[in-house]
C-alpha cells in the first residue's frame, strides 16, 4: 500500500476526542450502543447518503445540520436504525439536542445516525439518561469505544488511519465504519465517519469524499442489499495548519488519493466482516471500455449468490464468474475474456479467450482454502479497470437473517 | 384460476409424442438426462432467450433452425450446458443431426437445448449412443419422462396444460419447464417448452409467448443470477383446426390470457422448487404508477436477500421489505406504502402510510409458518399492478450452491 495504515482511527487526526458507551437501545443486550465523535474546532463537513427512497430519520436532520458545510460532533446509536417511523424525525432532533447541552455545542453543530433494526420505536430515554456519561467518556484514544460501540452484526471493529504532508504540514485523516448485512451502498456506504486535520474547503472535502467513496465503498457488497440508513460524513479540522486546500492543485491529489485508499481499507475490512462471511473476495477488471463498465462487471461477479456459494465451497466454479459477467448488462467481448483466481497460495488460470481450460483441481483447492481470494478478469476491450470487495454466502448469512429481530 | 390445470404436460395437446432416458452425461447419476419432444405435423414455432451476454451454445443452432417460423421436434440434455466451450455450436449440431436420422426429419427441423455446468466440453458419445433408445421411447404419455430429464437440482418434475374453445374447437395449452437455482429470467425464461394444437401464425404466437413470459418466467427469480442457457419454445401443431388465428382478435387475447395463466403456474412451480427453498413468496404490487415500476418494486422484494432470509426464519421484518422497495429505483410516494404479509392461515398487515404498525407476532408466526406466502404491496401512486414469485434464501441453497460440480 502506498500509505502505511496506523492506528488512532476517527481520533488519529488533531482535535478529535471520541467515545462508545451501553446505554440499553436493546432489551438485553450488553453491548455498546452510543458513540460520539466532537472536534475541538469547527470543523469543514461533507456527507455521502444512501439514495434508498426510504432512509432513516436521522438522515434528513443531518442533511439540514450540515447544510452550511460546518459540523462540530456525530452521535450515533446502534440497535435501531429510526426508520418508518412516524415520529423518526422528531426523536433524531431530540438526540441532537440532548447531546449538545453537555458538549456546549448547538443542536445544528451535530450529524446525527442511528443503524439497526427498522421499523420499530426508538427508545429515546436510554439515551437521555446517558448524553452527559457519553460526553464525560471523551478522549484522544476513544476511537476503538465509538467503533464499538456503533456495530450490530459486525464481528470486529474497524478503525484505519492514514498520513500524508501537504505544505510542509503532516495531515491525518482517520476514519471507522461500521456494516456487516444489507450492504450494498448505492452512491453511498453504510455508517462511516471520518476526521482529519487537513484544512480543506467544504467544497474540495465534498469532492475528494466523492472519489474515494466511488471507488471504495460503492464498490462493495455483502448481500446486494442497499440500506435505509448508509451514511458516510468526515469532518476536517484545519488543526494540521496546511496551506488551505481551495483549489483542485496537487495537495488536493495527494489528500484525495490518500483519503481514497483509506476508505478502501475500510470498505475491505466490512467485505471481510460481512454477515456470516468466511473469506473476502476481490474482484479485479482491467482491459474495460470504460471505468463505468469495469465496476459494473466487477460488482456484477462478487454479488452473484452463485460465485459466493461457489467460494464458500471452495469451488473453483468459473462457468459462475463467466455468467455474472454475461448479465452485467455491458457490451464487452466475451470471446476475450481471461478469468485467473488468486490468493496467497497461489493462482490458477481458468478460463482463456471465454472458454475453459485445464487446472489442477489440487492447486484450485488450496488456492481457494485461503481467506483473502482475489478474482482477475482481462478483458481486451480498453484499459480501463476496476475492483469490487464481497465476500462468500454461507449457512451463517442464512442463520444470521433468518433471525434477526429476536 | 380462470382455467383448471389439467395433466398431460407437453403431450396434452394434439400431435405431440414425447420420451425422457437415461443417456450418461454426468459420469456416475443415474438421473435421466435426455429429453425429445416431437410434433406428428410441422408446427409453426416461436422462441426467447436468455439476454445473458454469455449464451450456451444450443441457443445460437436453436435460433438459425427456427429462423423460418417452423420446427417439428425439441431435443434437449441436462446434465452439462454445452456453454463457455470451444467447440460448443459445433456439438449442438451434431446433436439436431443425431436426432433427426431417426425421427426422419432434417436437422434444421429441431429446437436444441441443453443445461447443467457451464464450461466443461459436452460428451456427445453417451446422446449419440442413445438417439434411437430415445426416439423409439416416444409416447403420447411421454411429458413426464421428458419432464423428468430436463431437470438438474429442481426436486420436483414441472408440467401443466390448460384448455379453451375457439371457434367452437377445443385448443390445449401444455408445456414442462425446468429451473431451481441460477433463476433470475430477463426477457426470457429457464428451459421451458410448451406445445399447443392451436392454429396460429407464428408471428402472433411470438406476439403471445412475449406477453406470457413478461407477467410469468420474468417475474421470478430464485437467486437473481441470470442463467446462460434459458430458453422458452413454444411449437404449434394446428391440430386443434380452430380458425387460424392471423389477427389479434378475441381468439388471439383468449389464448393468450390461457398461455399466460399455464405459464404463471409453472413459474409458481419454479419458485416454490427453487433451490433449498421451503417457501414460496408471491408479491402482488397494486397503486404503482406503471406496469413497469410495479414490476420492479414487486421483483426488488423477493429478490432481496434480508427478505428471503427472514422469510426462512419465519420472523415479519417488514422494514427489509420497506427497504427494498426503496432501493428499487422507482419514484413513489414512501409515504403512502401499506404493507400486509397473509397465507392461507391468514394476515397481519404489518404497515401503515409507510410507518409501522402494531401486530400480532404470535399471528405472524403461524402465518409465516405456512408454505406459500404472499407480499401484499398497496400503493398510492396509480392503478398499475404485477406480481413476482421468488422463494426463501436458505441453509440448503448454500448447501447445493457450494459444491455444485461434484
Amino acid at each position: 500500500m502506498k500509505y502505511p495504515i496506523l492506528p488512532g482511527g476517527v481520533t488519529a487526526a488533531k482535535g478529535f476526542r471520541a467515545s462508545g458507551i451501553h446505554c440499553g437501545i436493546r432489551g438485553k443486550s450488553e453491548k455498546k450502543d452510543l458513540a460520539l465523535i466532537v472536534s475541538d474546532v469547527e470543523c469543514t463537513a461533507a456527507a455521502v447518503y444512501t439514495q434508498n427512497l426510504v432512509q432513516g430519520a436521522p438522515i434528513a436532520v443531518t442533511k439540514r445540520n450540515i447544510a452550511d458545510g460546518k459540523a462540530r460532533a456525530v452521535l450515533c446509536n446502534s440497535g435501531n436504525a429510526n426508520t418508518c417511523n412516524a415520529d423518526g424525525e422528531q426523536k433524531a432532533q431530540t438526540m441532537c439536542e440532548l447531546i449538545a447541552k453537555p458538549l456546549g455545542l448547538q443542536p445544528t453543530d451535530i450529524i446525527v445516525a442511528s443503524t439497526g433494526v427498522i421499523g420499530q420505536p426508538l427508545p429515546i430515554e436510554p439515551i437521555a439518561d446517558h448524553v452527559e456519561e457519553l460526553a464525560a467518556a471523551l478522549s484522544e484514544e476513544g476511537s476503538l469505544s465509538a467503533a464499538q460501540a456503533i456495530m450490530t452484526t459486525d464481528t470486529v471493529p474497524k478503525e484505519a488511519a492514514v498520513q500524508v504532508t501537504l505544505g510542509g504540514k503532516t495531515v491525518t485523516i482517520g476514519g471507522i465504519s461500521k456494516g456487516s448485512g444489507m450492504i450494498h451502498p448505492n452512491m453511498a456506504t453504510m455508517l462511516s465517519f471520518v476526521t482529519t486535520d487537513a484544512a480543506i474547503s467544504s467544497e474540495l472535502l465534498q469532492k475528494a469524499l466523492n472519489h474515494a467513496v466511488a471507488e471504495s465503498f460503492n464498490m462493495l457488497s455483502v448481500d446486494g442489499d442497499t440500506s435505509t440508513n448508509d451514511m458516510l460524513c468526515i469532518m476536517a479540522s484545519g488543526l494540521a495548519e496546511n496551506p488551505i486546500i481551495a483549489e483542485e492543485n496537487e495537495d488536493f491529489a495527494v489528500f484525495t488519493d490518500a483519503l481514497t485508499q483509506m476508505c478502501v481499507y475500510l470498505a475491505r475490512m466490512m467485505a471481510k466482516d460481512g454477515e456470516g462471511a468466511t473469506k473476502l473476495i476481490e474482484c479485479s477488471v482491467t482491459g474495460a471500455p470504460t471505468v463505468e463498465s469495469a465496476r459494473k462487471i466487477a460488482k456484477s461477479i462478487i454479488c452473484s449468490s452463485l460465485v459466493k456459494t461457489a467460494m464458500f465451497g471452495e469451488d473453483a466454479n468459473w462457468g459462475r464468474i463467466l455468467c455474472a459477467i454475461g448479465y452485467a448488462g455491458e457490451q464487452i467481448n466475451i470471446h476475450g475474456v481471461d478469468v485467473s483466481i488468486r490468493s496467497n497460495a497461489g493462482q490458477i488460470d481458468v478460463c482463456k479467450d471465454g472458454a475453459g481450460i485445464a487446472f489442477s483441481e489440487e492447486l484450485a483447492k488450496v488456492v481457494l482454502g485461503e481467506s483473502e481470494i482475489e478474482v482477475v478478469v482481462t478483458l481486451r476491450d480498453g484499459d480501463a479497470a476496476a475492483r469490487a470487495f464481497g465476500c462468500d454466502l454461507t449457512y451463517d448469512y442464512v442463520k444470521i437473517n433468518g433471525d434477526y429481530r429476536t
